[in-house]
């Protein structure tokens, strides 16, 4: 009898590969390694004292544990898309719990709006280089990516235009501190963007993991709130994601989207299509973590974070090589590296981690179209500074190395 | 200035339609409601001492705590899936931790299976009646649905091959007590559709949840372990998909699917990209209840279950005229009436929420293609069973009325 083995797979599913470098990075965990190579909070800063008492609130009163522990509705525990929706409200943006759905993290907010607008062959316009994590998923609907350079201000607007021109679905961007570029894009940007987007149509799918981890500078208003400014009258364009990962605790998978109500009533439903909800107790946690910890662990988050990203700073102007260049984000986890073209920064890791016990993420992976091999992401969140520095210190001895060995090749 | 409205929405979720039941039946949390209609467990029989228990041994340690809410990996938590692995081998199926992978509820099992199957025209079988989340979730990767009648023994044969020789991607069933239907697939109908799934190569999708509610008769092997006795070198076709929802927690949303490895491995792939990771700390709680509670639940949750199966029983047979006939089920939650024809349920559920305080589901949802109107979920899982007979004796009045009605307007 012959093997009989499982009928072939849809194309979006079989077309994922698992990345190399994420196979490359799961072996970092020994404790030599000192590792850029993450973007996650740091575990220390975690509120579990707060998270300690709301978990024996909500177990020490057998009601409250009964509904915490059971089933529950699609589109989100209330309270906290009270919460949710009054604290964006306090950013200027024009909302309400009706028009905010709970995704388990923000990730799934973009599956959700991957799936929701993306036949295969639609546009979908990226930043160069964007989100991995929305790169993979958004491609798992096999759209066709139009990706759009950036400058210090944020995507570039003549290509800009030029790729609403072909009437994509959606843009994606991080506008704050972008993974993994670091860059944040201006609030002129911001308006000019927005007006191309009315111009041609392009719904702006707006993800703000970090926009509270913000270290120098005042806060930018999101697309969303300079949308709120125009007047509904005008549309609703612009789908604002977010998450508490970044400031609280990622292990809840709680991330929100906050747009148009028709499009949030399709999302609820593909939600009960697709996990039905949330998980019930996790919500309930996140609701009194967001009431109780939040405004207290960004105060918090801050100072910490910028001492680890101005040691990063420091050390890489110390002692890097001058052909390498790196930009100063104004908050967020990333610092990204351009270096001479012909290095390439997988190898360079792979060197890294075997050599100098150090690691990071080489840039090929960022990139929806062509990868560029000659750019590297750094994280700083993880670690004390004088570690950061230490990490940086092994890197460029590596990179003086690899530079000296290319230029002695070149002659 | 004209009024920018987001672009088209792709056809899969532009389809997904609020359902008017659901809505109905958001109207029966008020406490004079008898409510058969939720498939759902009784929260009073959570384990919430044990649940209580092993969040406070996670929070007292620091170093399980920052663990816990820090990302993790998305095939699950290994602890988790060896113990998920040693259950199912201890029912003879061949399986290990590399292939089994943690999802959100055996919904999202779902979800990645279609999406990992269907293409837009794709053949799926599905019993009729199915399972509702299973009918909307792979509706929305648009499939050709095609659907086998049941008798007591489950799916028809020869249906079946009709429907295996069109070439489908899949055929879904719910072997034990399934949702709706209460039927259960004999030992003799699981060994003839397996020889039908190796001789078209058909994947079968095999959706446990209630296996463990048993309250009569020995448990019948399932498909996955029927295919193990069969050896390894015969194929993988089965596909289990198995969940905790039922016996422990619904609101910790872990289910799991175990299958050919190389299938697992793009499930884990499409899990990174969908949304990361299910719950960290959750997935840690789940491993400790599973272990603790697993088996001790099964034994306490028997015995009440079963009380409240055959209160109900005994009262649709001592009230209930005698044209509308019901099924026994041996587990599960559920028990399936047929009304004479001409009787529409849902005009009935109407009737009931209004006139006699009593709620349950009409069996139109859950038909993939042509839906019975005269057809109705009963669930005997909430409530004591003076309860449930009082909500029956309600029902049976409302039920006489209505033949009644019926037969006067047919003079």
């Amino acid at each position: 009898m012959s093997h009989s083995s499982l009928p072939a797979l849809a194309q979006g599913v079989n077309d994922l590969r698992a990345s190399e470098i994420r196979e490359l990075l799961k072996l970092i965990n020994r404790p030599e390694i000192i590792s850029f190579a993450g973007g996650i909070p740091d575990p220390a800063m975690f509120p579990l004292e707060t998270i300690g008492k709301s978990y024996a609130a909500i177990l020490g009163d057998p009601a409250r544990a009964g509904d915490a522990f059971q089933y529950s509705i699609s589109e989100g525990f209330p309270p906290l898309r009270d919460w949710i929706a009054g604290y964006l409200k306090g950013h200027g943006i024009e909302t309400g719990a009706d028009r905010i759905i709970i995704t388990s993290g923000a990730q799934q907010a973009l599956d959700f709006l991957g799936r929701a607008f993306i036949e295969p062959g639609d546009g979908v316009v990226m930043t160069d280089p964007s989100y991995l994590g929305a790169i993979q998923v958004f491609g798992t609907y096999r759209p066709h990516f139009i990706a759009v350079p950036m400058d210090a201000e944020g995507a570039k607007l003549a290509e800009l235009e030029a790729a609403f021109a072909q009437k994509p679905k959606f843009f994606y961007l991080t506008p704050d501190f972008c993974n993994p570029a670091g860059i944040t894009t201006s609030l002129a940007r911001r308006a000019a963007i927005l007006d191309l987007a009315y111009k041609y149509n392009v719904a702006i799918i707006e993800d703000s993991p970090y926009e509270e981890l913000r270290y120098d500078g005042a806060r930018i208003p999101s697309f969303a709130a300079l949308e709120a400014r125009r007047g509904a009258a005008n549309g609703n364009l612009v789908i604002y994601v977010g998450s508490l990962s970044k400031v609280l605790t990622p292990a809840l998978r709680i991330g929100w989207v906050s747009a148009d109500a028709g499009l949030i009533n399709k999302l609820v439903l593909l939600k009960q299509a697709s996990d039905l909800h949330c998980s019930t107790v996790n919500q309930i946690i996140a609701n009194e973590l967001a009431r109780n910890s939040h405004a207290s662990q960004v105060a918090k988050l801050r100072p910490t974070y910028k001492a680890r990203r101005d040691a990063m700073l420091a050390a890489l102007k110390r002692s890097f090589p001058a052909e390498v260049t790196w930009n100063v984000p104004d908050g967020g986890m990333f610092i990204w590296l351009e270096f001479p073209e012909g290095v390439d920064c997988a190898e360079l890791l792979a060197q890294a981690i075997k050599d100098s016990n150090v690691a990071f993420v080489p840039g090929s992976a960022f990139y929806a179209t062509e990868q560029k091999r000659n750019t590297a992401r750094l994280s700083f969140s993880l670690g004390e500074p004088a570690r950061i520095e230490e990490g940086i210190e092994r890197l460029a001895v590596l990179v003086r190395n690899v530079l000296q060995a290319n230029a002695a090749a070149a002659e």
